[in-house]
């Protein structure tokens, strides 16, 4: 999806209103603050970076009150510099500032993961190799933060345990070998799942690629390994690289003609990007 | 609260299981893994850090499979070196794989705050400065991350709008002063509300003491003036300094004699901790 | 708040609607009333009382039908007689007549709270006591009811366990002494919480004075001894009276000087204020 | 029911303490009191009454700690007098310090509205006529209130406006008259839905009568103009009494011989019973 | 209720979209279709039936876009042909797309209810027994599925335990006998509710008149003992047939004078009315 | 998945019995069966079938009360003779009769699903296609469905729009054609997302292999269709059938060699599988 339908974010975003209320609501702007005072307000870059988020700001001030205008000027996907407006908003000034700590905490950590996969999918640019998220996500922000790294250039990987296989050491431990872990996927899924195996060595990727695994993970693996690996397969599965990956690496690991880098950072650790909401007028 | 109720976590856990099971659950496991097959497990830390969100991992075990039994070696709030063991886990195999991923994440998130936070605070450390979060936290996820600070030896600022008032910028313009701000936040809001004014100036500064502000937020003031401003205050109102706080600069802050020093980086952008589930037995 | 925001009333108009209309709706109107009847109605005081609620009322008949136009004559806060219409209705028949019963069961309540709560305050008028809720409200309301004690010229206490310390005789006995649970409070709670102290005799008095509580509870005294209490605070700290407070006494525990006067059955008390909905035409 | 099935009340109980708890829970339990504290107390009434709402009290508790023990003395539906105990509670002072106030005000507002039936009823003995609640019932507590007064030996009409057809004055105007109203209000409905209508007039009651309605309310009427239309209908339908029932007149409108007594009061007015915890250990 | 208002139907449609979508939305359309394509389709039958549903229809589109129109021409309750259109649709072609399959599930569901309704109720012409639905329906879709049943002509029986006393076979094994559940039946339940007894004998039956059974359930009885029995009754309580009634059987059982069938199969075994989404540009 | 985790099925049960049971609660065993009445009672085939849904009838009565034994003789997945019991119930009367009718309703649904489908399954033997189910489903028990059809020996095709891609005619209508339909398709998703797409003329077909769709959907082609297509194909894809496959005509269909039969009929329009509640003793 490259847009967020506003049935599926509404509900995070009145969640996050009601924590910022709880049931007294904000008593600093009710009791400051007229009604009738009118503003205007730009949500602003403090740092530069990569958009993700605009529509959860945008309905965390509507949800508020619907007469508040947002005007986005660099939209989800657009990169900004330090100062760079990114969309302004009108209306009663008790609504902008009720809304504005929960629209920033939308945008800002949606926009760090968006910025930290642009920065990695430069880094490996000029090979084929396309950076993938994990399920390493935050608990219920995963398919934000999915978005978030597609605004970056990123893809994505599973976005549960439920559309696809990906069969790690632990159940191949337990089913006694790739062959048979393999078999018992295919099996017991439908047609239009896809099977992915973790290999540990080249005994076990020989085996993947015999019983039909789609995909195949290396695990930590230095680019040597990998690359073995990569001509092994030789294009009958997709090879996936992860574990470690870093901007400083990255690079080094795409060069190994790996199909995919995925990287559980972009999304549990991402730094937040830094966006203030600047008032023009009070 | 230094624990976290069932009643409290449980509705998260019970969500962040969802997000990851969908509608056709685990189907690598329940594909590959027979239903008899018992497993143990250790949560183990792979690099040092102070730990937080135990029973968020345990309750995720729990709410799969009621019979899978964990046993918490290293408790919330401990410091762990990378290789210890922080509790381990034991049950059938299926239920373990299955609540895995959803265990890690809210543990390395939360003791990644943790982890964070107490960085912070053994710098700022021989100076009685309390480090503080603030409302910059992820959607959905606040109470948990406050919880977090505080097993990371931080303090809590506000919950959210409703528990306490904070004057900002914003609210001042809108008044016409520091004083009518104060005046109408203290008339509009309850006996038990403390009230909190941002200051931009050493005259908003006396005029905050003037008007009876329980506490005085110093943002984005460099040392001199931090120091300057808590003997104007003498001890007539808390101080508190936010803005640009890092671990290279908390000392400097500290020592200024502020009270309180906010980092909201604490809740946005401190990395995950990194902790995995190892397989003793499958 | 002063207002109340749709986005934190709605869920409980949406509630209480599906409470009356369970699964089979208004099979009494359905059956009676033709689609396209047309009525105008009037929400009529049948007693003098104070209003609060009609955002409630005016949403219950919206959710039902955005059609309905609802015209408010008395807003919330004003006094009303017998006779006088608060707000009208336009719109077709069936919505009316299915949201009429939600729509005063919200009013009613809230307006007899407010009618209470300004009987209380106009009978310790010429003082400088303040009346306040408290806790003891009814279960999935609170926040609507200590708006509605606000609308009567009240102010509220603690909205819940979470948002200010109130250390009881039970705490008091488990820490020891009130200055142990003054001294736990203040050391386990951020630097945004107030802390208020009941207390049982004049050494108490002290102590909590001497260790630094921010408002004195002093529960079930009467008023010479409020005035001894009062007079021995000093204004050192707020002073709260609380129990047992009628509208018969409630001048004269004013006349002690206490700061404030804590009321429960404002909120889990006060009878209905009667209102009816007289239909114009039909 | 007689019960009330924890799977109904569950829902209530959890929204009441979330209610009271909010994100940071009960911080001055949580500073004061260790977490190894124990605590014996008793739910101890302070004026006579009538009991109901203990299965909401006990939940309240065992929500927050399972290991807490209430021992129930006085059954909902007993008579009590001041002084004596309810019910005890026995466990970790902490969870019940917490959910103390929640159980209370579960307990307090349904023992006030049973107490309130139970005076009715009395009042109202030695005739045949049953004393019903109505539709005038606060917002989310419908099923808990109409427990209530069953408890207290009175009785239910309508749980919403899908169980039952009641034609009131406007429908009538709609309609154009009673006897097109009962035909449309049968046609319409299913065979188990009994339909009750309201009169102004013998001319009116005569075409219910003719008409075949079930039930008769007579709404506003005093004792002879009760006594006239009970004669009447002569046992064709059944009669309802309501509209300004009182304690005091109550005995009079029984003796028309009317079948219902509606009493909107119940539910909307009735006081709290007081009711305190004390603790005997801490 | 002859309609469905949208407050009591949109919780069911969010979930189904939801149920649809996932996190990661229509990965076929957001990948394929620009989002500024426009496009018209119309719903049309596949085969003859009568249509339930359509504003279940109309809002699955409505919550994905806002800006889809659709337009009606065939209302609820229409018998349609096969290739008649019974809705157009008209709107951003992603929007209409990703709504199609949840639209479509609603309303083959519920149309295929109203055609076995309508085609019983055919069969049963010339008789006054009513075809009723039962308690034997799809989890959650209930109050859909009871109005799709009143959509093809048919009436409704109970909703739920809770509307009226229905006395089977095993409640009076468990009170002694007909005559003592009755009595029990009466005494515990308000006056508003109507009590109908399950009968397997004519000396139940006679016992079941004599307490005053508001209506007499007679399950699996041939056409004669129906016959007998109704004429037992002479009027005096309402009959009911029920168990195996089919299209083939139906009129002679309405031949017998009863005033009601019930039939499961109207809810839980009606197959799907066809009826496909036609676009018309794309 | 095999089974059905609790906490997958926990919120549909308790929304069924909530349905059920409204506010008022069971109206008639509460008022006829005496609260220790004890029974036993047998889930017991009416028909031959298939068993799906075991555990949603067990936990519909554990929710009514814990207490309640359900012994499973014929688990999910089973072949069963009219007469056949299937499960046995023991525990307290009330409890059994709350929930009889929604653990029927979960059965007996599911149960038809499951017969159908291994009819269908049974009908197509001696080939290698399987059958499967497809998202024409009814809405909010899409998961249950799905692993009813797995019970009756089918297998899924999607579980939503977010797990796979399917791409259909009118997609492909605006795209401009299959290979740019799976060139957008392929280039937006991710690597583990398989892509099916549907032809309608053998130059589509070509096109869709030379493009890479890893599955092939033939819409309501004849067996002599499908069995050219199948040749064409030549493994290099998967092949599905659909549309109008019947049990007279699967055989046929089968016969083709195409891989999978996609049936809609399976979840839309099975019957309910004829299921009861036999008490033993009362």
């Amino acid at each position: 999806m490259t847009g967020l339908p506003r049935m599926m974010i509404e509900p995070l975003v009145r969640a996050a209103l009601r924590e910022d209320l709880g049931q007294a609501g904000d008593i600093t702007t009710e009791a400051v603050v007229p009604p009738e005072a009118f503003a205007e307000a730009a949500l602003v870059a403090r740092q530069p970076g990569v958009i993700a988020g605009l529509d959860l700001a945008k309905l965390s001030f509507e949800l508020i009150d619907p007469a508040i205008e947002t005007g986005i000027e660099r939209p989800d996907g657009s990169g900004v510099e330090a100062g760079e407006t990114i969309a302004t908003v009108r209306g009663l000034a008790r609504g902008i500032l009720m809304a504005e700590r929960t629209a920033l905490n939308f945008l800002c950590h949606l926009s760090g993961i968006a910025t930290a996969t642009a920065a990695m999918v430069k880094a490996a640019a000029g090979h084929k190799a396309r950076i993938v998220s994990t399920r390493k996500t935050l608990p219920g922000l995963r398919g934000l933060e999915k978005y978030a790294v597609r605004m970056g250039g990123g893809a994505n990987h599973r976005f549960g345990l439920y559309d696809a296989v990906l069969i790690k050491d632990n159940h191949i431990a337990i089913a006694g070998s790739v062959a048979e872990a393999l078999r018992r996927a295919r099996e017991n899924n439908g047609h239009m799942v896809k099977i992915e195996v973790e290999v540990e060595s080249l005994a076990q990727l020989k085996e993947a690629l015999a019983f039909g695994a789609d995909a195949i993970l290396l695990d930590n693996m230095d680019p040597n390994g990998l690359a073995e690996a990569v001509a092994l397969v030789g294009g009958r599965a997709l090879t996936e690289a992860s574990g470690g990956v870093r901007l400083d690496n990255v690079a080094a690991i795409a060069a190994t003609g790996v199909d995919l880098i995925s990287v559980g950072r972009l999304t549990h650790s991402a730094p937040a990007l830094d966006i203030g909401l600047d008032f023009r007028t009070g």
